[in-house]
């Protein structure tokens, strides 16, 4: 495995690969990697010649009150990760690298940005859009990998790649789970073992809601009515937010009329986790 | 020439061309073709293997006040003339293939697109980053070529495509005028032989600051100074502004000590006017 990390040198790899007529396939992450990002990379595998991944914690889209500091880094061991999956290239760009003095471009993404994680974290879509837009015109794939498990982000960088023309295909992997249910992140790892319980009452308030549209329930207030019930009863959460929007738009709907979204966000602890289930027949969320 | 009206198919002749490994030129226009448009013709042509130009009347980058029902369209003629100077491809894409109704995305190049036409014609920018970065992701240009006239919509592209890590060289071709000195715009022609005499204070104007400058004089409130006592003496101007910026950063200096651009904005009659001129040793602004 090859590790890049300067930009100039990791463009000018790309390049020759487009020119030798190999398809490059890019998994984004931040680090800190479980098996939900090595399923991303597989799939990446499955789909192109050459498989890049690049480990880079982006300041621009953590917020002033975040965890930028404290999120997990562990270079090595997803080093060592990335080697076993018989990934092509590590790319790891420096801040500087990235954001020069004189930086000052930005990517908003309107309407899917609004709401949910966008109104808790104002300014995060931007600097994922525009850090993915970057690093995009870096490693230039044909196809890139993100996970169901941020949802909007991924409605994020669809929107943007429709509406600014880019060549790229974007394929998403279901999300990972623990076998307890607990959606695999990179923030897991900050909570303490009893968090970690507490924390199951999120994949169980989104079952709940599953279970209500299998039975037949269409009405959101209702589902959702259902899904704080069970909250109460279960124990507590720390909820930001929890609600049901269309899973192709994420507009907000008050009745399931074609496939919709369950969408979580909650504190445990210091650490914010969010989820999601999918509620319609066909799973599918690609283009 | 190949006139293409499909995003799609421009996007994938323009592969075509990479694949045999040509390169592209790219010339941006809203049409309305004068010699100023062709010379960028000819320096893309100086400069690759192809040249596209592009004829679009980009909606977004007017404001609700401003004239984009009256700009001039002249799509007839414009196409002999880019015939003539053996352009190979016109694109000219619809206004809804360019923007279909779920489009919600924007670009913003924040500091050099603050004041001067930033500040009289808000969102203009925006629109002309967001155009721009969608039409190189279509035509994919090693070469773009663009007017020094618009000397700040230039400064927003160089800047976007350094932030964005665009493979692209932006090149700039200095402004072209008229015998009388009237720097060459697509809204000239709506000007009358009156108006197009009074708009010649607007290149007198910045002659006498060159002039200032010319003969030492390095204090900028001095030299505007001097060029309104200039325009009180020769008649009137309705000015938006007249300002002496940095010519690289466009940032505000009180002294020139390294190359500035005196930048000048007028309403002549109906038709809003602007032209710049730079001061300093080296004429060239590329990166």
């Amino acid at each position: 495995m090859k590790i890049i990390k300067k930009i100039e040198e990791m463009r000018s790899w790309s390049g020759e690969q487009c020119g030798k007529g190999l398809t490059i396939g890019f998994v984004p992450t931040m680090g800190a990697l479980h098996r939900g990002h090595l399923a991303l990379v597989k799939l990446s595998q499955s789909k192109t010649d050459i498989t890049v991944v690049s480990i880079f914690v982006n300041p621009t889209q953590f917020g002033p009150q975040e965890d930028f500091n404290a999120y997990p880094r562990q270079f090595e061991s997803d080093s060592e990760k990335l080697q076993k999956e018989n990934v092509d290239v590590l790319f790891a760009p420096t801040t500087d690298d990235m954001y020069g003095s004189e930086f000052q471009t930005s990517i908003s993404v309107k309407e899917v940005s609004k709401g949910l994680c966008g109104e808790f974290r104002p300014g995060h879509f931007q600097g994922v859009a525009t850090v993915v837009l970057k690093l995009f015109n870096i490693v230039r794939p044909q196809v890139a990998v993100f996970g169901e498990k941020d949802y909007q982000q991924l409605l994020v960088i669809k929107h943007m790649v429709g509406d600014l023309n880019l060549d790229v295909n974007i394929v998403s992997h279901p999300i990972v789970r623990d076998s307890d249910g607990l959606a695999l992140s990179s923030r897991n790892v900050r909570l303490s073992q009893e968090e970690k319980k507490e924390a199951l009452i999120i994949p169980a308030t989104l079952a709940r809601a599953q279970e209500f549209f299998n039975k037949g329930e269409r009405e959101i207030a209702k589902i959702l009515t259902a899904c704080a019930e069970f909250i109460d009863r279960e124990g507590s959460l720390n909820l930001q937010y929890l609600e049901i929007r269309d899973a192709l738009t994420l507009k907000s709907i008050s009745k399931i009329e074609r496939k919709a979204v369950v969408l979580l966000a909650a504190h445990v602890g210091n650490v914010r986790l969010i989820d999601n289930c999918i509620l319609g027949s066909d799973h599918e969320t690609s283009n």
